[in-house]
Parts: structure tokens; sequence; C-alpha cells
């Protein structure tokens, strides 16, 4: 039986996950592939620690640079993270003429334009199914399953941690703080959280998706990005009372000549099928113009998912060097010549729907002085809604608005805020609802 | 820009779909394929009838075999449906060394393994993603991307048909000849609906997916196939006061040397997203060794959705032609000497969760008389609910079981129909509930 020659960087535990499945799998892949997938070399600097998995003698060694330059290594898998020393060894990999399998979103968010050209130019195959959602074949659909599509729209839940932490205060009652405590404790949240409830790690993946489906080089510094730490109970049961759930969502979306691509909580109906992905699941729902509407689901992290991902792209590589070439799919799905610089639109310049929460003193006339305000920038009210709890003194008053445009909006929450009634910031939640036509 | 000529046979309501995809998006399929698909013949007995596309001069012909026998001709697709042309056309093109894709499910599921033979042994590809599940890359899912998991279990939406009848009997009170009038005025069920609502068309999927999750021989004749005529809305309005609702599910799990197969309308927990799979959307939830719980939704038929599914199929073959060679992934998932006669557990043999109604007289003893024999067959009752409302002199009494064996529960029903406080056949619904472990 044919062999393909793996050799894994890093042994943390998506590593140690990919090792794992390779070797309990083994028999399952190879009545698959028609060939054995043959974990050559694991490279870490750590080869002490019992990672609970049994290797050959002489397969864990500390230098990854021997993995690299072996000649017998056909294919690379980097799973070390990181934008240091990871995108080294993908680029002399690549110079070596390895293909390479990658799960490292923020590296490819960041600088993947330059390591792409770079794949492209040397002709070999770089896989990224992992990077982004997970276990869900969301790159594989998008490159190859969804081509005869233009795609509309995407929405996705990419991000576990955060899902997690809105679900608890969703169906808890739980605050952030505690929530967040709650899925450090459980191993759901890093103990600095930051990359993933400040939406920046969602954003990576928002990125990698755009390109994807438009065509577009991958553009992470004008995505607009607004994460979950400042979201309060009190919004997330208001948001129940009218009939939605909020969900830190990645939208990317065409715009004829321009993308949107914003990540931000948002309220989605309570019967739209990504209100019911829960706990640390992902989802993404894609609107294509031949498909309609389709959506994937599944673990967007965690060891074994991840691994599966990766095996997924290692099979793809292993049919590639077995039976053809590599460059069978271009690697961003698009022929190289064919992506293009499509600019981001400015979030100043979205339209949408808008849930607003002012914290304002109980007298007559507050409520005409926000509305005349809200009018006078254009912006139409769908309801308004004084709520009967006081705190601090101040009533929240809730607006659900039309269709209204992101420069208008905060044009007209800076005017209200510098409102003596208006205590507090005024909060503003997009909502993405696809039953309201304006 | 190098060309692959398609030839498309059947020229109905999907065939047009495939044509006005392959023409209205060529320029977005060549910018990723890096070729053009070129729609050189369309063969349909009816030339006449104005489908509201426009094809060159020559291109649409009546003859299907002067497509096949034709040497330009690389990928012939099979739109025609049926088992009697469609089957012999599929097999003169691949003698022909035609690459083939077809949509043809019950084609499939009834001789596909004589058809799968035939493409093996003469090396070409033999495409089929749009069979099962339309738009939803489900094949895809199951040959690629799934390949390092262990199948655990599939449960399957597979008929639009029939969830949109059954969403309308849950979501509006209509009986099944209401709701099924309503699907045939609004286009989404055929004037006999027998394919559909019996269950066929699900299990003709459900054969396909087992034989790519878990290797075995196609095998449609051991299915167990119950179909959704006999629901009652009283049936759907008790389910929801137990936190269920009743989907036509195609359920596939993996049971050692037998596997699972089996169609029958099911009650799911209210929770379970599969519940929010409403109208006429399909979706499949999977549950791997690695990736854990997947989902996948979309359209399942239609021509647009369906020709996305056929243009996915034409473009991965087209990619096999243009930088390696057909069979790049094996046909079934298997490679063709791993596909193993794998029998289907007789449903008399499977455990499971039931729901019992029987209609009995209101008259003290008859419960315990009920409850006698069932216990007297191994079967653990959870709950018991005498419902109020009399039909026909009789009262609804409900019951839900602890995990019980359908043999065993077969035999008690039949001795509870005999009794003679006992009127109409009683009620049974299996029931899918993850949460309950026994």
């Amino acid at each position: 039986m044919k062999e393909i020659n793996i050799g894994l960087l890093g042994f943390g535990i998506v590593g140690t996950g990919v090792a794992k499945l390779l070797i309990d799998n083994r028999e399952v892949i190879r009545s698959r592939l028609g060939a054995d997938l043959n974990l050559k070399y694991v490279a870490d600097i750590d080869t002490e620690t019992d990672r609970g998995i049994s290797l050959d003698d002489g397969v864990l060694i500390p230098d990854a640079h021997k993995v690299i330059d072996d000649p017998d290594i056909d294919i690379v898998v980097e799973m070390i993270g990181g934008q240091g020393i990871a995108k080294d060894l993908i680029l002399k990999a690549i110079q070596n003429g390895k293909q390479v399998v990658t799960a490292n979103k923020a590296l490819l968010a960041s600088q993947g334009n330059e390591i792409f050209r770079a794949a492209a130019e040397k002709g070999t195959d770089l896989a990224f199914e992992a990077s982004t959602g997970g276990c869900m074949p969301i790159i594989k659909t998008l490159r190859e399953a969804l081509v005869g599509n233009h795609i509309a729209s995407m929405i996705g839940i990419l991000n576990g941690t955060c899902n997690y932490i809105l679900s608890k205060i969703t169906d808890e009652g739980m605050t952030f703080e505690t929530a967040l405590a709650e899925a450090q404790a459980n191993g759901f949240a890093e103990a600095d959280p930051t990359l993933d409830v400040e939406g920046f790690d969602t954003a990576h993946k928002l990125a990698i998706l755009n390109t994807l489906a438009y065509g577009m080089e991958i553009n992470l510094k004008d995505i607009y990005i607004e994460g979950i730490s400042r979201i309060k109970p009190m919004d997330i049961e208001f948001a129940g009372q009218f009939g939605y759930k909020i969900k830190l969502l990645a939208i990317g979306k065409d715009r004829g000549d321009m993308v949107e691509a914003r990540v931000h909580p948002t309220m989605i109906p309570s019967e739209n099928i990504l209100s019911n992905v829960n706990a640390n699941l992902n989802a993404v729902a894609i609107f294509g113009d031949a498909v309609g509407d389709m959506l994937l689901s599944g673990y967007g992290a965690g060891r074994m998912p991840t691994a599966s991902a990766v095996i997924s792209d290692l099979t793809d590589i292993a049919r590639n060097l077995l039976t053809g070439r590599a460059g069978r799919v271009p690697l961003l799905g698009c022929q190289p010549g064919n992506i293009r610089k499509i600019p981001v639109m400015p979030v100043d310049d979205i339209s949408t729907h808008y849930y607003f929460r002012f914290s304002a003193a109980d007298r007559p006339g507050v409520l005409s002085k926000i509305s005349g305000i809200l009018g006078e920038n254009e912006i139409s009210l769908k309801s308004v809604h004084q709520k009967g709890r006081k705190t601090s003194g101040a009533v929240p008053i809730v607006m659900l608005t039309h269709i209204a445009r992101e420069a208008d909006v905060k044009k007209a929450l800076d005017e209200i805020e510098r409102l003596e009634v208006v205590s507090d910031k005024p909060v503003l939640i997009r909502i993405e609802d696809e039953n309201q036509e304006d």
C-alpha cells in the first residue's frame, strides 16, 4: 500500500488530536483513501510531557527544521499557532516543495496574501479547513460545493467561547463576567479571553470566508469589529420580548463593487435556525443565488473536531499526490488571476435595523426629544417601549427602527447622549431580520 | 481558455435549471474553475416547448444517443429520471468512457451496485451530489470531509414534501389531507404523492447515505419504511405537550456488524435543531467519533438548488480532467475492494423509546389491563396520560416508554388491540431523544 508521509509541527492540544486520529482511525482512513497517512515526524520543543499517545521511537523530535527539510515528507501540518515561527516554517516548507496544512486563522487572516502567493508560485497545496468553523466543511463548501453560485451573504457564529457565554447569559440570566468565569473554569475560554470575546477571532475567520466567497484579497484590517463584553442581561431580556436572540455574528455581504464585513453582537429572530445554535457550537448560514438558504453547523473548536478537519485536508492533498497534481482546486477558491482587491464597505455606510436603549429621566417630553432627534436624522421608528423598571433613577427607553443608515444613527446617538435628561451611553444593537423589508 | 464539453440528457425542470445556471453563472464558474463548462448538447424528445432559456442553434436535439456517442462530449448529465432509459443511457455513456453526473436517487438506490461497478471497471467518474439532500453537500461531506471519522449515526429530514406537510399540520392544525392538497396546489407535491408521503423517496436517499457512511453495498430492500399518511393532528398536539415535534426521519446507525436503516415518523425534542428545520427544507445531523455532532441544512429539491449540486459535481469532474484523472475520490467513499455486504438490522431488533396512543373505553381497570400486557412484554413505562377528550365514546390513553425492543412492542400492541375495551388500532410513534439514556 502506498504511503504519504506526514510531518506534524506542534504537539499541543490540536496537534495531539491530529496524531491521535491518524493512529486510532488509521484503518478507516486507509479504507477510504487507498493509501496510508504515515506520521513520520512530530516536532515540538517539549518532547517530554506525556500526551497519552504512544508514538514509535524517533517520531517525536525537537527540531521542526528536520521535518520540513526531510525529502521524504510529503505534507507538513503546522499546528504551532501564532504569527512568528509558524509563518517562517510554512514559508520554508513551501520553498522546499512541501504541501502544507494549517489551522492558523490569525496568521492567514493577517498575512495570508503573502503566504498564499508563495504557495501558488511554488505550485504547492496549502489547505486550511480547520482554520474556520472547526469540523464544519465550510471551506470545502465554499471552494467546491457552491462553485456555481454567486454568494449574496454569509452570516456566521464562528466563536464557541462567545456563543457559550451568550447562551449562558440568555438561558441562565448570568452576567457577562460570571458567564466568562464559568467558561474559563470549563476550559471553553482562555485565561486572556480578549481575542475571543472582543470579536478578533471571529474577524479572522470572516476575513478568510469573505475571500473564498467573493474572490477578494484577504482583508482583515477593514473589518468592523465589536465584541460581546458590553452586552447586558437587560438587553438580552428585552430582545427576548421582541422575539429576538443576541448572537455574536460574522456578517459578509456582497454589495456589488464592495463587500460588507462586520463582526458584532446582533439580534436575530428566535425562530431563525441560527438562534438555536447554542453552547459552543458554530454555524454559518449562506445565501447563494442558486441554492437559496443553506446552513452548516458543528463544533468550531476542540481537539478532535479540529483534527477531523485536518484529516480532511490531508486526504484531499494525498489524493492529489496519488492521482494528479497540486493546485487542483485554487487555494482561495478563485483562480489566482481572478482574485481582486474588493473594498470593504465602511460601517458608516451600512443600512440595517437597530435596537436602541436609552437611560432617560422619567419626565414628560423626554420621549419627544429623543424621537425628534432620530427623526431629524432620517431614522424612522418601528416601535417605542418605555420599560417600567427604574435603574438608578432613570428609566430604560427601548426603540426598534426601520432600516436606517449607520452614519445617521451614530450622529443621532451622539446628540441624544448629550441631552441632559439622558444618563449613560445609549446602547445600540444591530438587527438581522430578513422578514422585515424596511 | 480550456473547455469541458457537457451533454445534458433531459430538459425538464432540473435539466432546465442546470442549463440556466451554466449560462447565467458562466463567468463566476469560469473564474473559479479556470475553464469553461460548455453546454454542447441538450437532448430531449420535446424540442419545441419554450423553457425560457435561449440555447444556441443545434444545441437542443431529440436524440440522446447522439450525445453519448459524440467523442467531444466529456461529461454526460442524466436528468431524465426513472429507471428505464436513464439506466441504459448511463451504462452506455460509461462504456463510451464518458464521465457521468446524475441526480437519479431511485435508480441509484435500486440498481446502483450494478451501475457503480460498471463505472469503477471502466475507470470513469460517476457523481451524484444532487441525488440526496438537493443543494446540501452531504455526499461531498461524507466522501471527503468526514474521511477521518467513524460515523456512528445519521438522522435526516430528506423529503421536502413530507416536511412541508408535517409543518403545516403542526403549525396550522391542518389534517394530513388538507396539508397534502395545499402542498399539491403550491407545487411542493406531485399529483401522485405516494413516492414522497409513503417514505420511499426518503428511503432511496438513506440507502445512498448509508453506503457512503458505512462502506456497505447499496441496500434499499431491507430498509424499514413507514410514511406520514397516518399521522393525526392529535398525535402532533400530544407530542408538543411532551416537548416533541414529529418529523419524517431517515435513520442510519452503526451497530457493529449491522447497520440500522429505517424511515418513519419520529418524535424529536423541540429544542433539537432538526425540530427547527421547517417547510420544505432538508437537513442531516451526523454524529462522527471525531467531529461529534454536525448538521447540514438546505433546500432538498427545486430547480436551482438541485442545479447547484450538479454544477458542483461538474466542476469536481472537470478538475479531475484538467489536473489529474478520474477516480480521485472513490465513487462510494470507500475503495471499491473495501465495500462490504453489511446486513441491515431487522426492525424487530431495534430498541428505542416509544409513544403509544390507545382509544380505550373510559372504564375502571382498562389502564391496568393495558399496562399489564406491556409489563409482561418487558416494556417499561415512563409516563401515562389519560386525555380528557372523548373521541367516538373512547378516551385517548397516551404512554411514553423507556427503551424497549420493537419485537416486544409489536407483540404487546397486537395483544392490546384484541382487548374488547380497546377500539381502533393502537398508534405507535418512535422517539429519538438522545437526552434520555434508558
